[in-house]
């Protein structure tokens, strides 16, 4: 295995002799694995923590973004004196398997070809994602992470890596999750799959090898997911029906209002930045997702005499990955016995909550991972003395 | 102007004479409206209720629909002894300006090039079609209409024939609908928009010349707008994380769940009844309404001193045009010194359950028409009496 700097961060390679077998029996070997770290692990190597991100983010969650150049997608959150504090904390963001920024995908080659995968390569679970991920962390010489914290398909993450390896898990963030995709779920995410796959740029996933890319089809699978990741009231405050850079309505298929304009420039950009097969297979690793399947169908098996701190968070207007959906959890934790704080932030910005400025959201991380901290022994920050 | 029987039903042909001006400064003319009527108009032309079709139905509302085969969108409240009861009413249904079935749409002729209108057909608004319905309740000789009644887009054209023909109205039921389109309806008609214009079979709006169907984008945007017509609590009771005639999970993008299935079946169904060109009209129309913009920006002005008498249905799952919108117009009606009742109706059927069987509906159906009945001196039903 090697490691070095690349394009796109940090990565690590493991060989064929570490393949990663996965739920569906099929098998990534070499796995490339592309990462960022913050800050700096200290001695006695218990300060690490690591993000999850969501289905469409990647291990850039606190620098610029090496192809769009706009900040991480926690730079909120994740800095010098914020929450997720890089003068305390090693915090690790690493690209989820089936991803395209640098850890392996659907367009990496597939070395039994030496073409890119395409759908060749092996549908993913989320427990696949939190495979590779313990490798990486392996890789990094960390045996106990201090937290473990992520929203969305982060979060489930964060649920899996709690069941999968409650030893490893000092605390735990699932933010603005569910402990199963509901059917509503599966439906949006399929509607996307079919915007892909109908647009004929797609070439059954063969596009990259053919010089082409399913942007439009793609462009509509974002636009569809975009609406559910806001609430109607958010939606309503923001564009309401108000126009675009007109004073009457066109009376055509202009993009008349500004919600029409937002979309459309939410579907061109995204396009330019995420690869249309790797959204194939993180969307079908959430709709896979059910922790109590693994478990007999009792969701509190998979945490039974955990000893991880757990924080669990909603917003109340996510609709998306509401806030019955969090009480499972937090129902299924209390039934297994384990340290549960629960939030409900009361916020108009749906889904997306988590990954914008909510200070109620900031400051229930921030004194969460401050009495975890002080559980686990950490120094207190700089300048502050423990009561 | 010429009326008869043809393929899809009964329709009425309006010609140069007397175009349909519409809202945008466009015109309609020839201008063909097929509609449906079920029972018999009594002697005094008092018994005479008008339905209007939602986003993608019809006229065929309690008749064998000529497409698909199946029972007509409304065959559960439309019938002999029925709410809409066809032994005493003279019952109304038309297709709205814009549609496929019989009304001059987009995919008509276009008396100027002998080539479908395509996108030379004019925007039209949920005001056109009211205006091309009054035509036809001009033609059939009705002065005024004892019910004007629909859910949906229905609801719409509802309001706007209580606003701009208040003396041609006794009474008014708009269910399941909203005074105007909100920025997420505006969003999900974008995104199914924008899908049937990626497919390149679309061509522009060319298609029917060029023998091609935008069958897949089509499908895409039905799959979408479906997904809003269902509650999450339906969807998950109605199909849960069942999977489709498996035990286990392929690891694949075929349809492992039961509601990928479904989905797809709605998409590849709707095709085959459905004009895409029509479905970008009906949409827009949609969008642009806004009751209130016509007034000043008050709702309450649309029906200053109205005599109609209202019946305001809403259900409390239904998010696309939920419980608050029906709220608005009952504010509104209020305050415009209207008769106006209003039920909220619990079910769990979201958007959908105004056209499926939901004993409140029907009983709140039956009394309104009832009571509406006996104000307008109707004869009570065959073998009752009155108190």
């Amino acid at each position: 295995m090697s490691a070095s700097d690349a394009q796109y961060g940090k990565f690590v390679e493991f060989g064929a002799d570490r393949p990663l077998v996965t739920d569906g029996g099929g098998c990534v070997a070499p796995l490339t694995i592309g990462f960022q770290t913050y800050g700096e692990l200290n001695a006695a190597r218990s300060n690490a923590i690591l993000l999850c991100h969501a289905l469409t983010g990647d291990q850039h969650a606190a620098n610029l973004h090496p192809l769009t150049g706009k900040p991480g997608w926690w730079d909120v959150m994740v800095g010098p004196g914020k929450p997720f504090d890089t003068e305390r904390f090693f915090v690790i963001s690493s690209n989820v398997v089936g991803g395209c920024l640098g850890t392996t995908g659907p367009a990496s080659t597939n070395p039994a070809t030496g073409r890119p995968y395409g759908l060749d390569f092996p549908v993913v679970t989320i427990r696949d994602m939190v495979r590779a991920q313990a490798m990486l962390i392996d890789h990094l010489g960390i045996e106990t992470l201090f937290c473990v914290a992520g929203g969305s398909m982060g979060g489930m993450q964060v649920l899996q890596w709690a069941a999968s390896y409650p030893e490893r898990v000092f605390s735990a963030m699932p933010i603005a999750t569910a402990p199963k995709h509901s059917s509503q779920n599966i439906a949006f995410h399929e509607v996307g799959r079919q915007a892909v796959m109908a647009d004929p740029d797609w070439r059954g996933g063969r596009y990259l090898e053919q010089g082409v890319r399913p942007e439009k089809g793609l462009a509509v699978a974002r636009m569809a997911a975009h609406i559910t990741y806001l609430s109607e009231p958010a939606l309503q405050r923001k564009f309401g029906r108000n126009l675009q850079d007109r004073a009457a309505p066109t009376f055509s298929f202009d993009a008349d209002f500004q919600i029409e304009n937002y979309l459309r420039y939410q579907g061109m950009a995204f396009v330019d930045r995420f690869d249309a097969n790797s959204y194939l297979y993180v969307t079908r690793a959430c709709d896979y997702f059910d922790l109590a399947a693994d478990y007999g169908g009792a969701l509190a098996q998979a945490f039974q005499g955990t000893r991880t701190r757990f924080c669990v968070v909603s917003f109340n207007s996510d609709w998306l990955y509401p806030t019955s959906a969090s009480r499972a959890i937090v129902h299924a934790l209390n039934a297994g016995g384990a340290s549960v704080s629960f939030v409900e932030i009361d916020s108009d910005k749906g889904h997306d909550a988590f990954l914008v400025h909510e200070p109620e959201f900031i400051a229930t991380t921030r004194g969460f991972l401050e009495s975890a901290a002080a559980a686990r022994g950490l120094p207190p920050r700089a300048g502050e003395t423990r009561a």
